[in-house]
C-alpha cells in the first residue's frame, strides 16, 4: 500500500473530534485551545539508512536535521516552535555518550536560534539501529494555522528557493527551515494555502490541490533548478530532479496573485529566500503542467514515496 | 551513563522557558496556553525486543501497549488524554499491512474508549527492528497538572493496584492506565504529587521525593505483592520483584493522611482499583525502608534503568 492510500486509510478509521480541528493529512495537527486560540502538534521519525547514514555523518547534522524536519512542518503551518519532545532508539554497544552529546548540540544550535525548549526525550538503548523521533509543538504566527486546503482558483503557485539535488549535496542536512518566510508572509495573511516540499514539488503540488479540491497547472519552465543539482545534465533531467528529488524544505504555497509582487519584495528585504511563481490554481480539478512548448499534459506523481 | 544523570545533564543543556512551564524530568511537560490553561504532551518510544516482542506478540497488543504507557503517564500528570501522534519504523520486507491494520486496531480500542483523537502520523520502512513513538496531548482533569514534586512531609504514599511480574506474566501488554483513578482524585484536589511506576516503585518513589526535595519512609510490610509473582517464591523475592520489577503502569501518589480513607472509598467504589498506603513523606532527605523487624535501611535503587 502506498503512503497516500494508508494515510487516506488511517482518516477514515480516526475521525477527528474537539479539541483536535484538523488530524491527519496535514503537515501538523491544529488543536483548539479553551480560549480559541490554537496549539499545533507535528511529529516525524528519522532511520539510519533512510533518512542519513549514521556511519558517514556527524552526530550533530543528524540532531539538527532531525528538529529541522519539523520546524518546515511548522513553517508549512505559519507557526512559530514553542517545544521539542526528542525520542532515541541507540544501539547500545556502538554507540556511545560522545554520539548523544554531539546529536544534541545539533539539536542545540536550532532550539537556541528558534528559541524553543527542549521539554522531553525518551532514550532508549537496542539492537537496532539508530532512530529518532522529534514531535514539536507551536503556535500560530498569526491568529490561526495555515492548512494545506485553502487554495482557490485564480491563486499563484508560489515557491520558496530552489529545488532538486538535496540528498546527493547533503543539503538535506543543513537545509533552512523557511520559519522566517512563514511568518513574514502569514503575519500579512497573504498566504491561502501551504505545504513544505519534503517528497518532491510533484507530489506535493497534487497534495496541496488535493487537499483544496481544485486543480492546478504547473509552468514547468518556472520551476527554479537548485544549482545542487549537475550542471551538465541534460534539461529534463535537471526539471525531473526538481521536481521529484525530495527533501527540498522549501514552502509550497497558493497566494492571490496580486499579492506576489508585495510578497516577493517582503521576503527578499528581511529573509534570505526568495519567492517563485511557478503555477496557477484552476477551477477544475487535476493536476497539469505545461512545457516550453505549451504542450499540456498531465503531472505525474513522481517523487519519492515513503513506505 | 544512567538515565538519570543523561536526563539531569539534559535538564541543564536546556533550561524551560514560556510557554513551557515544567519540561524534561516529569512524566509529561507542562505548557501554558494564551488563557492561563494548560496543555500537557508525554511520548514514548516502543522497540521490538526490549518494549515486546514482535515474533511472539499480537500486533494488536503492541498497538494498545504503545498508547497505554502514554495514557499512564498521563494519569500520573493528572490528564485527560485529547490527541495521538504516532511514528512507526517497519521492517520493510517482513510486515504487511494486516500487521499494520491489526496494531492500529489495538490503538483504536483504547482510542475510542478514552475518546481522544488519533492526530497525525509518520510511517517509514527500513532494513531495522519495529519501532513505535507515540507523543499524546492532554489536559488537566482539574485546573492544573499534576506533578512529581509537590509531596509535603506528613504526606502518606499511596499506590494504586498491586505491584510485580508485570513482564513475565504479560500484564504489561494489557495493564489498565489508571485514568479513572487520576480523574477521581485530581478533581477533588486530593492529590499533592503523582508518577506512575514504570521502573519499579524504589527507582519511582526516589523520583517522587527527590523531586520534592522531601525524603521517604518505605514500609515494606504494606507493600501489595500481585498475583502475577510466583506464590511459590520466598517472601523475600516477592517483595523484591514487586519493587523492581517495573511496568507496573500502577500510580504512586503523595497525599494529605487524612484524605486517604474518602480517596479510598472514592476509588473503591467509582474505579477498578484500590489504594494502599506503603509509606510517608519525611522533612528529612533521603528515602529509607522499615521492615517487619523495624530495622530502618536505605532502600537502594534497584530497578529497571533503561539505556
Amino acid at each position: 500500500m502506498r503512503e497516500t492510500e494508508f494515510v487516506e486509510q488511517l482518516r477514515r478509521q480516526f475521525p477527528v473530534h474537539a479539541p483536535v480541528a484538523t488530524g491527519i493529512g496535514d503537515d501538523g495537527a491544529v488543536l483548539t485551545n479553551p480560549d480559541g486560540s490554537q496549539t499545533v502538534v507535528v511529529s516525524d521519525m528519522l532511520l539510519d539508512g533512510v533518512h542519513f547514514d549514521v556511519a558517514g555523518t556527524q552526530p550533530e547534522l543528524i540532531g539538527r536535521k532531525a528538529i529541522a524536519v519539523n520546524l518546515s512542518d511548522l513553517a508549512a503551518m505559519g507557526c512559530c516552535p514553542t517545544a521539542a519532545f526528542i525520542s532515541l532508539a541507540v544501539p547500545g554497544l556502538t554507540q556511545s555518550n560522545r554520539f548523544l552529546n554531539e546529536l544534541y548540540r545539533g539539536i542545540q544550535s536550532l532550539s537556541e536560534r528558534f528559541d524553543f525548549t527542549i521539554a522531553g526525550g525518551d532514550t532508549n538503548s537496542w539492537n537496532g539501529p539508530f532512530a529518532i523521533n522529534v514531535s514539536m509543538i507551536g503556535a500560530p504566527f498569526d491568529e490561526r494555522a495555515i492548512l494545506r486546503s485553502g487554495a482557490e482558483p485564480g491563486d499563484s503557485l508560489v515557491v520558496t528557493g530552489a529545488l532538486g539535488g538535496s540528498s546527493a549535496s547533503e543539503r538535506h542536512l543543513s537545509f533552512e527551515p523557511r520559519l522566517d518566510v512563514a511568518r513574514l508572509l502569514t503575519r500579512n495573511s497573504m498566504v491561502h494555502a501551504m505545504i513544505d516540499i519534503s517528497d518532491g514539488l510533484a507530489i506535493d503540488l497534487h497534495r496541496l490541490l488535493d487537499a483544496g479540491g481544485t486543480g492546478g497547472l504547473l509552468y514547468l519552465e518556472s520551476v527554479p533548478v537548485h544549482d545542487d543539482v549537475a550542471a551538465g545534465l541534460p534539461s529534463e533531467d535537471r526539471l525531473r530532479a526538481a521536481l521529484s528529488d525530495g527533501e527540498d524544505f522549501e514552502l509550497l504555497m497558493a497566494m492571490p496573485p496580486e499579492l506576489v509582487g508585495p510578497a516577493s519584495v517582503l521576503v527578499q528585504s528581511q529573509s534570505d529566500s526568495t519567492l517563485t511563481i511557478v503555477g496557477t490554481v484552476t477551477e477544475e480539478s487535476g493536476c497539469r503542467m505545461i512545457g516550453a512548448d505549451g504542450d499540456v499534459s498531465d503531472l505525474p506523481e513522481i517523487g519519492w514515496q515513503h513506505g
